[in-house]
């Protein structure tokens, strides 16, 4: 292994700015590259072939790649990087990097882009990158010479940031020539985007707000959830009588036996407003105020009692932990870990399958440390309310409502778990925007069960619809149901290299889900609701 | 039949904004919606079933949709609408917009938002769809109240446009209360936008530069080659020695015996160069003066001969048969039909399956009157040179370099000609992207025929790959190649509806390409390359 591609690996210079940016990944821990490379991404790919350290993972469409970077930050609380390639390329992964935005999930973001003296010439792929990027990124830079792409790939990683609920997306666009030009200068690692302290007059504010009484909620996001935080809000919780809620949209949680276990914000707007118009006083961490995801006529934005007082504990850029650390000394909580209650076993329903039998099976099921991918709603109604008592398990959520979320995600958490299971519960509707990430589940071997909640219908809009005043004439049936022709997952999923099964009743869902967790590799069970 | 709703369909008012859009673009003769929508667009959808007279078609992910959208545009000159879920539908449709964009296709894009109110709240799925619409249309508006929506339709329709190669992509945001509230306002039709008329001041220097001799490249856009432009050409061509190139990026020629069998411009930039490299007078036709897709170390942006004589005939806005015909006055051409040349016989080849035999096969079999979609390169390379002595068909083109056009291209352009034949000459890594079209095919019972060009790999950039001066490694192997595992694209077809059969040798080509074409409905064949 003496030949020149392996020596420039060892003397820093010369090297081209594509060498510079992969030795700058390296350099920063960015240790996997999710990818779907063009043209004028080829110098960049030579790199990293000559390069060793990066882990690169090949998705067939970009929004498979974006939502796997989603899922891997989310997991392993440090940022991947992407490529994709020119403007098209970067659009095909805006839906999951828009979710990556809601969620504060890192991404070194590398999009690939004609070379700089090619732009004026317009020429068919030429798209506006900048403004395509700006819609998701949290920060963005074009990189304009070989000898700038190492520092600004060091600051696209600072920028990404690190930990759960503190990360965002960081776009540094590559133009080709600066990849394979000469004179690339690898840029030192700097000061990760570290979240802010919180802010002594909002911890003091919500404290004599929680010692004035009433009905008190408080409502997390991502960052108020982790293990970490959990025992606060269960301490403080318990000594104040104020109620936790997480945020409906939530990036990464802990949950099973021993962990916090508290509803979400119902989705259905009636249902959130009426669930949470007992409380007078809401305190936020990290999160909005909840929202509707929608506005119907008739119905306000904000689902919170209007007439309430509302603070904000900390911001989504500021420290969680500390803020709930500080509220707990202002309001002279003893903190206790999160009780471990003693295990309530399940039942062992049998028939067809509906969401309530489902949640009991697959709440059964789920291994220790599994990570669990939520991208169902109506046939998943049944979990949440058994999630507290399973085995310990992390939870991954729908952040930013654009769907097509959960295949990806589950690929990437599972690439970042390295060996840890990953459950996907997955719509059948959401799945068809990203079937292609079955087959990178396959390509990388990955531990991946997906659970695809079939129904043949988009039915969270068969239920909208109703809300218009009508039932859906054959016109509107046309768009909202998946039954003509009904997708064959199993054969679906095996033409992209994953087995899988079709199940119609609970106890084959059972069996199914069993014999599943025992082998290797990706899987998926058709799971037929009646 | 006697309902409020259908009350309200023959009384004018009181009617809901989204119905009084429906009715706009009923007047304005759009008569095709292809679809996505989600809970903002209900009320829409709701429209589109109480009023007839569009055919709405449902896509599984957005950039079906809008490649559909496409396609139909081509083939039916005039443009259907799209429905699309707030920014993250319009993000996953951008690419495809993107190509309609570059192949002037016209396509009113209606794009669902949240009511206006309650985007101050930000909600999850909130997103700057004006920025996103910004990158792919001509036109836009964000219609602000139900007695805007039709007004603004109406604009919309007249700026999408009509006729080949002269639309262009109009998105109207449609925020769900503007769709529901009532005082809906139908929309008066409004001119359509025209092309310009051609500047007799570049007719003029055109005719003197081809006067002046030596040799002419006429390079022809998508509106320089329609069956009604073909015979000037011709004639031109004949007449004064000039050689007729069509642009590399064309959204719709007709081809086949009789029709203007000229080569285009070559996609290797270096062939192109060399090919280019003879003409020292360069006059284009409604397209850019031919440019690189991309720009390679020490090579030009511009592939034409860089001392030549550039001249414009006619800008892309312009009308390019005028100008053609004002071209043949000034130079006093007499302007005959294209001949209609014998028939020669094509050849039966034998064996493995490569692109000379390929090529051979299928110009054989082209039904008269068929639309041929490609988006193939590397195993379509034998096809140019026979598509001449091919029966009469329409062509469709890669335009943008979006990857993922074929299949919804194939589609739309199905709905759009109601009957006729459609062929896709599809690569296997560009199917990937987009692979959900073969859904609505089967869903829609479209005569598409789906050549699957399967070499199990991204051959294009192997061999971009190789320009960087080296062979891939394992890391850019993996990168490149689709192997691994092997994508089944009969095992996928059929999950989707759609029937199709694997052939691995010429004779069986042959064979399956006969059967497909007697039936009714999709049908795959996956041609396995040797």
């Amino acid at each position: 292994m003496s030949d020149h591609r392996n020596s420039s690996d060892q003397a820093p210079a010369p090297q081209t700015g594509a060498e510079a940016l992969v030795r700058t990944l390296v350099a920063g821990g960015v240790d996997t590259c999710f990818a779907n490379p063009g043209t004028s991404e080829m110098h960049f790919v030579a790199a990293l072939d000559r390069i060793p350290g990066i882990r690169c993972v090949l998705g067939l469409q970009e929004n498979t790649v974006t939502g796997m970077a989603d899922g891997y930050y989310r997991v392993a609380g440090r940022p991947a990087a992407t490529l994709l390639h020119c403007g098209p390329g970067l659009a095909n992964g805006i839906a999951n990097l828009h979710n990556a935005r809601r969620g504060q999930s890192g991404i070194v973001n590398i999009t690939g882009d004609h070379a700089i003296p090619h732009v004026p010439f317009d020429s068919p792929l030429t798209a506006d990158v900048r403004a395509l990027a700006g819609t998701v990124s949290g920060w963005q830079c074009v990189s304009t010479s070989p000898e700038r792409i190492g520092p600004d790939a060091a600051r696209a990683i600072a920028a990404a940031g690190s930990g759960a609920g503190h990360g965002q997306v960081a776009t540094l666009v590559l133009p080709a020539d600066v990849s394979w030009g000469a004179g690339g200068t690898v840029g030192a690692p700097q000061p990760v985007r570290a979240p802010l302290p919180p802010d002594p007059i909002a911890i003091e504010n919500a404290a004599q707000a929680i010692r004035r009484g009433g009905n008190v909620l408080m409502v997390l996001g991502t960052a108020g959830l982790t293990l970490e935080a959990q025992p606060y809000v269960h301490s403080i919780a318990k000594a104040t009588g104020l109620t936790a809620y997480a945020s409906g949209m939530v990036a990464i949680q802990p949950r099973g036996r021993g962990r916090l276990d508290i509803p979400a914000v119902p989705y259905p707007v009636d249902v959130a407003i009426q669930t949470l118009a007992a409380y007078d006083t809401v305190i936020t961490v990290n999160c909005p105020v909840p929202t509707g995801f929608f506005l119907y006529p008739g119905r306000p934005s904000l689902v919170t009692n209007p007439a309430a007082d509302h603070h904000v504990l900390s911001r989504v850029d500021q420290d969680a932990l500390a803020a709930l650390q500080r509220l707990a000394e202002a309001l002279s909580v003893t903190v206790e870990p999160v009780p471990l209650l003693p295990a309530t076993p399940f039942a062992h329903p049998e028939g067809p399958i509906e969401p309530e039998g489902f949640a009991e099976v697959v709440c059964d099921l789920i291994p220790e440390n599994a990570i669990v991918v939520n991208e169902s709603l109506t046939l998943g109604a049944g979990l949440p309310s058994r999630y507290g008592r399973a085995a310990p398990f992390d939870w991954l959520g729908v952040t930013g409502g654009a769907i097509g979320g959960g295949l990806p995600l589950a690929t990437g958490a599972a690439v970042a778990a390295r060996g840890r299971r990953v459950i996907g519960l997955q719509a059948d509707g959401s799945a068809a925007y990203t079937m292609q990430a079955l087959w990178t589940q396959a390509r990388e071997k990955l531990p991946c069960l997906t659970l695809l909640l079939n129904n043949r219908s988009y039915a969270i809009l068969q239920g909208e619809y109703t809300k218009v005043g009508a039932d859906p004439g054959p016109t509107a049936m046309d768009m909202l149901s998946l039954d003509r022709p009904d997708l064959d997952w199993v054969a679906l999923a095996g033409s992209m290299g994953v087995p899988g099964i079709r199940v119609d009743d609970l106890t084959s869902l059972r069996i199914a889900m069993q014999a599943a967790l025992e082998r290797e590799g990706p899987f998926l069970i058709d799971v037929r609701f009646a």
